[in-house]
């Protein structure tokens, strides 16, 4: 491919993107800017990465239109765009070969239920189990060994890779993504207690709705409701090995890394970012653009929209860095403290 | 299904189950308080949601027996108890469909071992597969694509949802339940650090035994002993992505929330509560009825009865409130300390 | 087995093994030394458990060329090696009975795509799904339901338990154990946010490398790389749960327990040990021998080797305990602060 073609293919997502240098440059695939070899294609999007073009080996590089590189034009080649590191996005999806999950068609060994209705164009893969009275969307990919209980509904151009669990009911919108070891809709952790000590187990009777672009990651949990639906909006996607408990609702185009753990009946607002192995507790709610971070345990609701809010207990980021440094200087209190009191000592005349 | 329907049901639970309305209502579900409509029945155990009863569209409410509701019974009709809560999740299960989570028999692509004793009324689904020489108990349900390695025994009334992987010698009690993804009897974590820095891994020779009425949820995994058992007692209830080390002993009717971690020879005791994302260390013991705080880190054994425990390193929990309060209010001691030296600084005179 | 040939098989390990006592005494399996039997091995490794010498009912011990048994012989029969702890766990895999994961051979039910390369003395199990373009190395074993995405390669004497996940292209090293619900190389949690809010995915085109002695525990997660590898070095232990992100590199012989989270393009030395449940922000380094406690939090990248890390922020653990000390006597500093203020308000006169 030509640096002209990858132009070409940009020019349909950006306004502009302009050539600087030989736009014949024959390119094979991307790379990073440090790493990268000739007939590569690499990207700066963040200033301190600029300090590599001198000496990247890249061949083409997307860089962000005031980029200062003329003095380099004559021996690299790069384009110029407003987001060069969404454009370099585009240029990984240019580049990547298409992933064969399942074969195109139902696999041979792959079980459909009954009253089950299949779209267009699916791949079903070796050995799926597709349970009574599901729906699958067209273009969708089922993987090998993954599991559709009774009424399971997905949409169209899904990907579920090989080892899905979906729960009897699941409703899954178009184009969303699971990965492998995903458990979508096993029952929600609730238990009566009796006065003897024992549990008595609460039906899970609800179920899980994942709506449109929603992508989960591997080994992550999403369990059904006790009535009603736990749901999970529109274009939000979900690291691995998270746990999001039943009745939750998790707004759209929200963000949560790996080992997070949301309990049951929480509602979170749309954009939010939850961080790795954040916490909380149950019947709370965040409001949108909420920034949650990292190890954060969240025992409260915060109701007013775009805070930062970290520590356990959780608390606006600003009040819980100046917490951490009283903390962290808590060994000159204590010497302040010790001064004070030799001198009262002094003054006492003892 | 008319109130007196349900009434009749309730009978076979509580001592007392006193009507009050009109008894020909037809129910045809449960719904939460907030979102029932008429046909419905709910339910008001806490004081908070006595506020919903002049709203609610339900036409049946199950309330405790003291609560006022005769003002409202022109409109509604209630089932007094003493346990509300408890006659609701009876009353989830009256309406709840069976599921079917693998049709009765053994599917003809599941595989079964040698020297395999099958129990009466089984439902083993598609590619399952049983090891030599496993005991499957009467009315057991093994999901599709579930493992059960060699020599696994189960007991009767057991349900396998799909994709459960149960590592060789498994024991399992009756009516014990057991999510997709949990993997019960893998290796325990050990390995003989060597004089070049390498490691030998210790075989893991022992098994993993779940007693009754146990659950364990999606994504869990319980690691069988080095030697002899790692056990889960009786009527103990484990949530989704929790991890149980070799060794352990976790007692009954305990209940342990996700994301929670326990480390090698743990040993828990009956009646606990153990909070999400709680961590322990290797070697401690829990005395009965413990409760450990989600998030807790606990660090050492507390050996007295009925303690709550919470932070890290986990302490009582009204000493780690205390502690808490302290810090959130540190700003306030370096306050005092800065108006003491200044006070100081004019008693000399400076 | 008798005494002797423990005795022999344990020479091929060790330069000096000494009998005391009778070496025709019959052993029939190891056990606890608290819970042990007639005709079963322990061993006393630690001083603690010297106690136990006196009271065991086992036949023979295993200890420390040092050990002061002699007033037992009379008794029990001894084994003196250097190691005693690594010799028993040789004596555990002498008495540990072969682990059949799959029989010999390729099972009828699994399905082996197009091109593949297949070593000799294979077992694979019911079910598996060896992807086009595999290749398995000799002796290796793959487990009931393990699947092999396109092109993955193994090394030989591998282990597979039933339900591993190898996305497309990993490549795994002689001798790797990897335990059911591990999924390896499922997609880098990386996605472009666009101005509306919305998110595009970034391909992740890499691959994950495990190198050779690799184990890695139940239902962990590694993600491939961006571009390039994810990469577990040479002889490094992996627990449950555990989630490795995209373009991390970890060091050989490193250990990391239960529940760790590794973000994305993090780089951990040789010979490190990670406690369970800690975690890591992105795009660190840590150094050779670096030993992270349980429950860390690192923010911060640690480049001197050999260090102890703790607390979140992670800090070296000397500075971690004495601020820990810090904050469990700030009841003591706030009395402290009453009395100066106290004794300053009758210096004042008030």
């Amino acid at each position: 491919m030509r640096v002209h073609d990858i132009q070409a293919y940009l020019d349909r997502f950006f306004d502009r993107v302009e050539l600087v240098g030989d736009g014949e440059t024959e390119i094979g695939g991307p790379a990073k800017i440090e790493s990268a070899t000739e007939g590569q294609v690499s990207f700066v999007a963040n200033e301190k990465y600029i300090r590599f073009i001198g000496s990247t080996g890249a061949s083409l590089l997307i860089v962000g239109e005031t980029a200062p590189v003329e003095k380099y034009s004559d021996r690299l080649t790069f384009l110029k765009v407003k987001d060069p590191y969404t454009a370099f996005v585009f240029v990984l999806q240019l580049f990547s070969s298409p992933r064969v999950v399942a074969r195109p068609g139902v696999a041979s060994t792959a079980v459909i239920g009954k009253n089950v209705t299949l779209g267009e164009n699916l791949s079903i893969g070796d050995f799926a189990v597709i349970g009574d009275n599901c729906v699958i969307g067209d273009n969708t990919v089922v993987g090998a060994h993954s599991v559709l209980m009774e009424g399971v509904a997905t949409g169209r151009d899904c990907l579920l890779f090989p080892g899905v669990f979906c729960y009897d009911g699941t409703v899954i919108g178009d184009r969303v993504t699971l990965h492998s070891g995903a458990v979508i809709g096993a029952d929600g952790f609730g238990f009566a207690p009796q006065p003897d000590g024992s549990y008595i187990k609460i039906p899970q009777m609800g179920i899980v709705e994942l709506e449109d672009d929603v992508e989960i990651g591997a080994n992550s949990t999403v369990d059904r409701a006790t009535m009603g639906s736990t749901v999970v909006e529109k274009g939000t996607k979900i690291d691995n090995l998270v746990q999001i408990g039943h009745n939750c609702r998790i707004g759209q185009s929200t963000v949560i890394a790996s080992q997070a753990g949301i309990s049951g009946s929480v509602t979170v607002g749309a954009h939010c970012m939850i961080g790795g192995q954040a916490g909380f507790a149950g019947h709370l709610s965040l409001a949108d653009r909420t920034h949650i971070a990292a190890r954060a345990g969240v025992t409260k609701s915060f109701s007013e929209r775009g805070q930062a809010i970290g520590g356990f207990p959780a608390q606006p980021l600003r009040s819980q860095f100046r917490q951490e440094a009283l903390v962290r200087n808590l060994g000159k209190m204590r010497e302040r403290l010790d001064a004070l009191e030799a001198e009262l000592k002094t003054l006492r005349g003892d």
